[in-house]
């Protein structure tokens, strides 16, 4: 028995919904080259939705913060050598987070911008959709920006009729009626100038599954295949590095 | 922020295989009757893919028994209060985790013949596929035939052609070729006289998803599923019992 490194390579610090949570763990598997079990990357979830909502938060609703700085706390004492959080508007508490963790944690946005290089796209306007929270406070605007990318966002009223509905659809399990506004939301930005769709929020792209982004004229790029893909790359170069080590 | 019950109600020891976690996560969330994000059953899931072949163990390969034991522990520790294995063959260890938890741990095999009963399903031949190990050392027969229903089995031969490259398949993310094998294996268990047939290995419910069951004569009952039904059916009974005490 190997006691080297007991504790997991991976804490995800999830919950944020907690299908985005187990989507993120499934895809992170998916993605991962792999021939049997022991390749994969060793990954602790914290699937815990007791986190307060985070749009609410930032309307004066009960703060996340402590339940987010108590679930960095646990992944660190339970050996994890890297965090992710699936959950885009989370990242609003990023600075403090990081703050509170002996682990590097990943951003989630710089992993999209990744995505995007990765894709071949380097410069345009990117449609963004996420919560009304992650919208209204800039966060993608102000990484993509900083990258030499333009946004294009929905107006407040068409993000609450197309992201959030979808959003609240897909954490109320009710996935059959999360596609339709989180298609037509895509197609309006996509009308718009925008080269690139962002699915900026963890429950998005579970309303609109892999195997339906063939209909639509516009790449997106997909927060939690993003996540997992900079996770992978990071193990793989710390393999690296541990290999050359020994 | 609620310190009553700080850990997380559900402990997952998964990565056996690791998708198979993540896709326990993802069912578990997705069969949970929920509005919210808080709605759904808190959980740590311990996807960690460095626990030896189960089925190698048994034909003297590296004993698993010490990383399940050391899982089961780093769950009750974590503070569990029940605990859920998302793995058919590690069930040839039950009594010994058993032994070691403070928390309750379902049995998959028993969630399984739960599964039977809740679709109306109480005698007859059900078809089993599963690891060479779970279907060669009885673990399904024992359970089933105490609860008065007959076994059908693969050959051994047909085992290793149909069951285990399946499985294999899905372990190393190749899942379009699991398919094709699994399905052969369903219909020779149906042409057999199997009423029902259980997916006793936790890879083989990714191998033929739930879109594609319908193109089967025959039933299946799923052992993620039927494990993940268990779960939320013993969470609520707890919450009934918690609500009844406050």
């Amino acid at each position: 028995m190997n006691d080297a490194h007991p504790g997991c390579y991976l804490g995800v610090l999830g919950g944020m919904g907690p299908m985005a949570g187990a989507a993120f763990a499934l895809r992170l598997s998916a993605l991962t080259p792999a021939d049997r079990d022991q390749d994969h990357i060793p990954a602790l979830l914290l699937n815990d939705p007791r986190v307060p909502d985070r749009t609410a938060a930032t309307r004066g609703g009960e703060d996340p913060l402590p339940y987010l700085l108590r679930g960095i706390r646990f992944l660190n004492d339970s050996g994890a050598r890297l965090i992710a959080i699936p959950c885009n508007t989370a990242h609003l508490w990023y600075d403090a987070m990081v703050k509170a963790s002996r682990a590097p944690v990943l951003h989630i946005i710089e992993s999209v911008v990744e995505d995007l290089r990765r894709r071949g796209i380097h410069s345009g306007k990117i449609g963004l959709m996420g919560t009304e929270a992650t919208l209204r406070l800039g966060l993608y605007q102000r990484h993509l920006e900083r990258h030499g990318y333009e946004c294009v966002v929905p107006s407040e009223e068409e993000q609450v009729a197309y992201c959030t509905k979808s959003i609240l659809a897909v954490k109320a399990n009710r996935l059959s009626e999360a596609f339709e506004p989180a298609a037509a939301c895509v197609r309006l930005l996509a009308s718009r100038g925008a080269v690139a769709v962002a699915l900026g929020c963890t429950e998005l792209p579970l309303a609109i599954p892999h195997d339906r982004r063939g209909e639509f004229d516009v790449p997106m790029t997909d927060s939690i295949d993003a996540l997992a893909l900079a996770v992978i790359q990071r193990y793989q170069a710390d393999q690296d590095v541990a290999a050359r080590a020994a």
